[in-house]
């Protein structure tokens, strides 16, 4: 479908009511217990996304797959991404968690890999390489490639909030990404972390049509409400992984994660 | 066996007469075509990445291993990955360069599944995301993590280069890696890249114990002597990737591989 990832993010969110994105973070040691009877480690921890998917799809607009936890899988962990990918419906975004930043001719095999091979909507990356590191992903049309700008975790301001000619690093990094992306076919997007609503207040009001993926509702601690209020302007997806996808670590994880999930979508509103 | 990583790298050096570390980055289109015949790929990419270390060893004293490359074959990336890796003797040491840069319980699954599972003695780390995202890599004993400094990639300085209170970003990177690895069981090292010798210095006068991994020297354009006039007062590996391992694409590619990277040895002395 020859449509661009915000114009299929707006039709979405309009028809879900939505801007959740729910994160799949698959940790061994947190999926209910259960799962891992009678199945080896990487069929249950697809058969735990797979659940999870089925059960907040109506309000989830995005998943965002986190490869980390796939890799950690070892042998198995790709095709068990490539399960969890495939359960995705047509009618939510699928996002690559990867925070992918190398050179030019590396970037070119990890763009192929996640968008041609795998088919994701989109992907998050790392800004420190520079432009040959970014643009490979930014050719795929009808894609969004978020690149990190204000992350959520603490080490995230040792960096992060350095001032350079008068702005912190976050705004240049943005407003290279904004740049890049316009000799490009592709999106380019921003991560911003809910935990420093100052910053994505300055970053929303320097680029209000930016995508920006933010992470950090929810068990990292941003307010719903915050979040919206500063960023809901342009096109948002707000991810929310723990506190849905650990809701409950019974037999009910699914439909607690369904209650948890719409919550968070009214939290938000849209 | 309980030796870190420097001390393991400083005999290598000297039984080895060599600072040299072997890039492993095996482009499908760059292979030798008679690998590719009856067999799938993964299993040519496997083939021609022991035949050059076999083909090398006796100089290499690191291997780097690009995981995009093995991403980029699909399902069967990571047991390929394993194998080349297992191909590589204990008298080199192995290095993923995976330049990994998530938040601290992702980057947890990452270093195990790195340091642990497959049992790396090194990673590349990109630091944009600050200290959370490198300290679980560096808590493991006797490996040590690469942090991106000063990339050799044209767009290595979009930011990299940008002032900070006077000082360029990569020292500030750098201050903080030796910082962060000073509470760790692990080393930290920085990569370094070979085009720009003048940050090189900067950055070896500032640290003068730090390990380099310094790309760039070869395909890239630095030149041998530079580099080790720059860097070579301690501890290095000096990478070089497609300068040696398709300096033929014919059958006699291991033999050529072996060649150039004497002569790159004999370039670089130690």
């Amino acid at each position: 479908m020859n449509v661009s990832f915000s114009s299929k993010l707006a039709a979405l969110r309009l028809k879900k009511s939505s801007v959740l994105c729910v994160g799949l973070d698959p940790d061994p040691s947190k999926i209910p217990v259960h799962l891992l009877t009678d199945s080896t480690l990487s069929s249950a921890v697809v058969r735990f996304c797979t659940s999870i998917i089925e059960a907040t799809e109506t309000v989830a607009v995005a998943y965002k797959i986190n490869f980390a936890f796939f890799e950690a899988l070892g042998d198995s962990g790709m095709s068990a991404l490539r399960e969890v990918l495939q359960a995705i419906p047509e009618t939510s975004l699928s996002i690559a968690d990867a925070k992918r930043g190398d050179i030019g001719n590396s970037a070119s095999f990890y763009a192929q890999s996640v968008y041609e091979d795998l088919g994701f909507d989109s992907i998050t990356l790392s800004p420190y390489m520079g432009k040959d590191s970014i643009t490979p992903f930014l050719s795929f049309a009808n894609t969004c490639s978020f690149v990190l700008a204000r992350t959520s975790n603490p080490g995230g301001a040792d960096f992060q909030n350095m001032m350079v000619d008068g702005k912190p690093l976050y705004i240049h990094v943005a407003s290279k990404v904004e740049q890049w992306a316009r000799e490009c076919q592709g999106e380019g997007g921003l991560v911003v972390g809910a935990t420093d609503i100052e910053s994505m207040v300055h970053l929303r009001t320097s680029f209000p049509k930016a995508p920006f993926l933010i992470p950090g509702v929810g068990s990292q601690g941003g307010s719903a409400k915050d979040v919206m209020d500063a960023a809901g302007s342009g096109p948002v997806l707000i991810n929310s992984s723990r506190a849905i996808i650990y809701a409950s670590s019974g037999p009910d994880f699914a439909k607690r994660a369904s209650e948890v999930a719409h919550q968070t979508q009214q939290d938000l509103g849209s």
